[in-house]
């Protein structure tokens, strides 16, 4: 197959200048939603394939409202039992899937590193909607308009990501992109939910949440994968509000004006309490919600334009 | 969000001119499909959104038949285990309906008046495509355009409503919808699945199905909801038929040319005799049905039309 | 309804020039989805149902795919437990798929010939995506079209069909198609997988392998039904392999061009080994799957185009 064909398998996939050109676009797609004007002219035509293997329905929704919006069709491949490990015989899967000559396919699987696999099979650009706990890109770009709208340049900010770092794609794909585009970076854990190989060179660790998000402009709070909790790694959802949980008090650590984000869905009274979430001027997790159709279109308009004939 | 919204939640959101407008559109649009008019020009590069906690797979491919024909593409969410009652958790889910920005949000919930909660929190317009034992509006309106196309002005007609009315949304939505457009209106059904609070103003309640359909144009046979049975009320589907079943015999109390309907799917043998559903000439069964999707193709014009900029 | 609405319930619904007609159709599609034309003005605005009560989500998605490049929106109705069986009941549903009336209808079903039970119910073409053990006309198209790209002319080919067709759709529905064609036939099979009732008119029936690919231009492998097993009829996937299961060593008893083919799913080292399933020059596998959007595309255009106004 092509081999310089554009896919976002992961944030590796954008040089600082292709973000910028991808959140660019989200913007302006935003103002068009808000607006409601209808630009389904773009790709109208063009079919989609969503092949989502880990089931998630508020992802494939997101992304087929992007494409719509777009003039792209989608069809969806819905396969709760097709696996990477069957070697050959899903080798035969994905040669169905690259036959069927999708314009772009979108795929999420929980297995690491799949979009790549996938991608030498097809003919089209690759989407990753989340991969295992490694990438999640569409989710960092989405997070990152959201910052831009309310903080401007991010080079300039100081941004912390707290909490279950181990277990979350969000959080790798988040320092990653951000690391890129030369932001401060927090990464803020209790010990036994920061990664071993934390290895973000330009991020600094702690383990303290009130030390963390010390002077910073953005506190990012990631979603506790509970099932830690069934390995006695935490004893109940208590005890790691009382540890980790983000509440006005803990706040003040931060800059007075810091806003608050979480990619959703929330653990209400676990990582973030009731009245930060729902802090009307400094919680952004609605707007991050709602980034999520034009940053999905960005990235599919911006894909099907850096593989036009 | 936007008060000024208009919605289809039930029958009480429509005026009795907002109702002739509807079936007058529906009348057209019921045309157009008879000579295969394509009309789906009309709202080309619209997206709506589905969203059905109770499935109903005859329901929603009507409505997405009636989306596609006027250039309207659907989204599924498909949602087994969403609920009113989860409070918060539930205000966030709608929250993600709300913010994915849907021209329309069709919808059907097994709760009380759920249409009217998430209207609430919507920026377009909301259809009720069915909630729990209240509201079927679109299934009143087709019912209308039948009676309309083979009787004229339903004002100037006796319609009894016959059977199981304690359960049947589909019940209430007819009697508010042909009460405001005054109609004589006749409810008839056995003492225990006659409601307590019956109080449809200008109805006269009836316990015998003879008596009741006396001098009537239009005979509307309800869906025996037959779990009742099962919980003593009634015996049998022989003895039911033979209590309330609609029979040629029977019929006869109505007036010689009256018209028979049912709401679908059939009971056959139970609330209705095989020999009546399939009367080619006073059955109309198989019109309601075909009425569906140019009636909500109506529905769907008209309230994109009412919120249109 | 109209009896003049030109199906593809099977292939004798096709005269010869019929299926040139679509061959010719599916060939120059096949170049435009190569060359990335958008052809989707065809049929904008159509709108087709697809009704599968047999899964196969494989047949579906190309389907599918099919209609989008054609512009037709597609509506799934998937039905777990509907059946020709229930009588009336199954009438009522398929009076209800009628009433939907869609510009097309696309099903699949377990039951002997139920496309054609359907079709009289129908104001729209049906196309059959298999029938029980019986029909899979469009498998038949999009082989043919495989053949005629590596071998031309038809008429002048021996082409064998090799394994479990007492099982096969598939190779009832090419056997016909072939035949039709004129082309000169071998149906090889085990004695135990060779069905009783074999009268493919001009077709020499042979139970070995190497006698029955012997001289011939296609040898098309089919999928062996694995619940026979289970039966006794086949002791293991060794035992198979070893009696009818394909590799280089048999094939030399093909002419030495021949092309091999196969439907998919294959099963691997049962009916056919790796290296004969992957050879780079003589296997058409690969191109059988990519040949089934354009065939079923043509078959889509062709039968919009016969049922017109």
């Amino acid at each position: 197959m092509d081999k310089n064909i554009q896919h976002l398998r992961d944030i590796d996939d954008l040089s600082a200048d292709n973000i910028h050109d991808i959140i660019s676009r989200a913007d302006k797609f935003s103002a068009d939603l808000a607006q409601k004007n209808d630009v389904s002219h773009l790709h109208r035509g063009k079919v989609g394939l969503s092949f989502f293997i880990e089931n998630s329905t508020r992802t494939r929704i997101s992304f087929e409202m992007a494409a719509l919006r777009l003039g792209i069709n989608m069809i969806h491949w819905d396969s709760a039992n097709s696996s990477l490990s069957k070697g050959e015989s899903f080798e035969d899967t994905i040669e169905t899937l690259a036959v069927l000559a999708p314009d772009i396919l979108i795929m999420r699987h929980n297995e690491y590193n799949a979009p790549r696999s996938v991608a030498r099979f097809m003919g089209c650009p690759v989407v990753n909607g989340g991969d295992s706990y490694r990438a999640h890109p569409t989710q960092a770009l989405l997070d990152l308009l959201t910052i831009q709208q309310a903080k401007g340049d991010v080079s300039k900010l100081k941004i912390a990501i707290c909490g279950d770092i181990a277990h979350s794609r969000v959080a790798r794909s988040n320092a990653t992109l951000l690391d890129k585009l030369g932001a401060e970076l927090h990464m803020v854990a209790p010990e036994y939910l920061m990664p071993q190989d934390v290895g973000y060179k330009n991020a600094a660790a702690f383990t303290s949440l009130d030390e963390g998000i010390k002077g910073c402009d953005v506190v990012m709070m990631l979603r506790l994968q509970k099932e830690r909790m069934s390995q006695g790694l935490i004893t109940s959802d208590q005890a790691y509000f009382k540890e980790f949980g983000l509440t006005h008090a803990r706040l003040k650590h931060a800059k007075p004006d810091a806003i608050i984000m979480h990619p959703g869905p929330m653990n209400r009274g676990v990582e973030i309490d009731d009245a930060v979430a729902d802090d009307p001027v400094r919680s952004m997790i609605r707007r991050q919600v709602a980034n999520g159709v034009p940053t999905r279109m960005a990235v599919l308009d911006w894909l099907l334009e850096q593989n036009k004939g």
